[in-house]
């Protein structure tokens, strides 16, 4: 497998475009469309969140109804959630309008919204957008790299990556594109990811490999503990790349899970790093706990903890907050047996060494955590499972962002 | 019953003094004492954490053990917790101290510690402290304030108060005191709360009571979804009211249970209104749920949200962060039945009907959100039972306070 820097258009057949559609941002992108040449086999994985978005219901029957797709079609700004029968409607007349203009069936259309909640989106806009969309598709970097950009709100960073593997002899790509930065605390998978690839592969065995790579990338990140209404992680491959069909598992499935995997934890990563007001990409691992279910627990409980990520903006070890947020996440566990070291690219350094606060060098642990990538290494010694989260700190600008999003 | 503006020592046979001690903080008192004359039964709840402080373990042998207790001794400053062995000496120690000082047995002392984690206390300090406060103590509601004063760390204010009422002809009175301000997320009962009596109560009664009470008053505020490890809710029951014992479930335990509900409600607002960097008291009640449980997970998701305590901070009547916060709560409905008001002492208005959000007007939803006390009421439409959550808003100044809450 090799990570190329390319994006959602790198697979063979798939171009992308961006527009200003002027739904709520003015002076810059808010749509992204992306078109593939050839019928797609598609799977999704969508918010667990009970108030769903009304694109996230509308993909939903997408992936279980139709199974087949031809493009995708995003907006930024208005999320399209509690916005009741209204807001499906426009969903439906985003997809007859892209349906039209792309010559395919509504069907075909995924359709993702990020941005405010509660409020109703102009499908003039919307139908101007697509029309815009659909006469400029093109493939290359820029291309992918113009939808990455256009599917942004809070983002600082675009996040796009694409790997390249060989499935029985042919070279096969996987591309992507993932937005997201505040209300990010995925229970399925997070806010708006996109994946392309020119696999030939079925939709069960398409939706085994997202449903399975989601576990440990998107579900393990948190930016705010909120769980979106529009958590979107929507895959379609078009075949173009000649593969042997795979349609159980074998080793190509198991190759073509590697990348998928690869891709959706480095984006889940810059995610997490470009979290809303975030200066730092806070890492937490957890090892040697008594199962694999209690180590997510476990490091999901220190990666949300509001003390614990104050005290990484404010480079402060205060070890412990970390004891604490473990020992209220519902695992049971001996605080006695516990370890943690603080490690970054400076170094690694023990703070809590069987449960207690040794003394340590303040200087070192300042170095360390002034990195802009820290890690929380909690060593429970109770088991062999091991878990890894990704979040950020909690900063003056988390507030100010979220203080008065909608103005 | 009566409130009154009294605090710890307005039962009969109830002293209390502060000192300072030099435990950590400088230039103000970080010691108190609470002492009955007579032998008290008494009661307690404690933090669910798993990681618990030195003093958490030790109240609770008092409580279980010997559930006769004479003396409470708290300080600010250090919690003494993750401090191994050496922090249970501690306890020990200034339980001797106490013993030795006030002529009473240590295991009639109740500990209480607030502050930094994973750092040890001085005990030459503690014991110093023990001495000035055993020679100072003194009723009077200028003893109560000062306690009270005496155990706040990030507080902005002291929190203490007091009711009478009367039991087989008796007049028997509760005084209390807390104080909690970050790290507040009980589960069990908050920070530090300890509550006296004269009523005559027998030990299993007064523990029946406080364990009731805790439900809908402590249990049901956050201020950062961060459990700590001392949560401590101590009372202690003298019996010099005079009034016929309380053994059993009667009618001077329902009149006795009242005065401690209305008690714990007041001072857990109070506390929430209070949390670190706070700038808005924030009410969520949940109506029309289909049960007692439901009804709490819906509102504690809800007041729990830093996007929705975001939202109160900036008066921004982003009503689709409520609607979503309900929505990862874990719990099933309806969202199309949901009825949401932004209400405070300048009205009520509508933001979301049938769970979408209908045209409101801006300006009053502004001047609702600018009071001090703001609620947000949920009416599920489901069934018939309710909650209520108390919490603040996340501030700039939440972010400051615990960037480098150490130094």
């Amino acid at each position: 497998m090799q990570i190329i820097n390319e994006g959602i258009t790198a697979p063979i057949g798939f171009k992308a475009a961006d527009a200003q559609a002027g739904i709520k941002y003015q002076g810059r992108t808010d749509m992204a469309m992306v078109y593939s040449e050839a019928d797609c086999t598609c799977a999704g994985t969508f918010t667990t969140n009970v108030v769903k978005a009304a694109p996230v219901i509308w993909d939903r029957d997408v992936v279980v109804k139709g199974g087949s797709a031809r493009a995708i079609v995003v907006n930024s700004g208005i999320a399209n959630a509690c916005t009741g029968r209204d807001g499906y409607e426009i969903c439906e007349k985003t997809a007859d309008a892209t349906a039209k203009a792309l010559n395919i069936k509504p069907e075909q259309v995924c359709i993702g919204s990020t941005g405010v909640i509660g409020m109703q989106i102009n499908i003039d806009k919307i139908v101007g957008g697509v029309e815009k969309l659909a006469t400029s598709l093109t493939d290359g970097y820029d291309a992918s790299e113009r939808a990455a950009k256009a599917i942004m709100t809070t983002d600082t960073v675009h996040k796009m990556t694409a790997a390249e593997i060989e499935l029985s002899g042919k070279k096969v790509t996987i591309g992507a594109m993932t937005k997201g930065s505040g209300m990010i605390h995925p229970n399925m998978c997070t806010m708006l990811c996109y994946i392309t690839t020119d696999a030939a592969i079925s939709s069960e065995m398409l939706q085994k490999a997202l449903s399975a790579s989601i576990v440990d990338s998107y579900n393990m990140i948190s930016v705010d503990g909120d769980t979106s209404t529009n958590d979107t992680c929507f895959i379609m491959a078009n075949g173009l790349a000649g593969n042997e069909m795979i349609t159980e598992d074998c080793d190509d499935f198991k190759t073509f899970c590697e990348a998928l995997d690869a891709i959706n934890k480095d984006l889940a990563k810059r995610m997490a790093a470009d979290g809303e007001g975030a200066s730092h990409l806070f890492e937490v691992i957890v090892n040697g706990a008594k199962s694999k279910d209690e180590a997510v627990v476990l490091s999901k409980s220190v990666v949300g903890s509001s003390l614990c990520k104050a005290a990484i903006y404010g480079k402060d070890a205060n070890c412990g907050r970390f004891m604490c947020a473990l020992g209220y996440s519902g695992v049971d566990f001996d605080p006695d047996k516990v370890d943690i070291f603080f490690e970054s690219k400076a170094g690694s350094i023990l703070v809590v060494s069987q449960g207690a606060a040794p003394l340590f060098d303040e200087d070192v642990a300042l170095k360390i955590l002034s990195e802009e990538a820290v890690t929380v290494r909690c060593e429970m010694n109770a088991g062999n499972s091991s878990a890894t989260a990704w979040g950020c700190d909690l900063t003056y600008d988390y507030v100010k962002i979220n203080a008065d999003y909608r103005s």
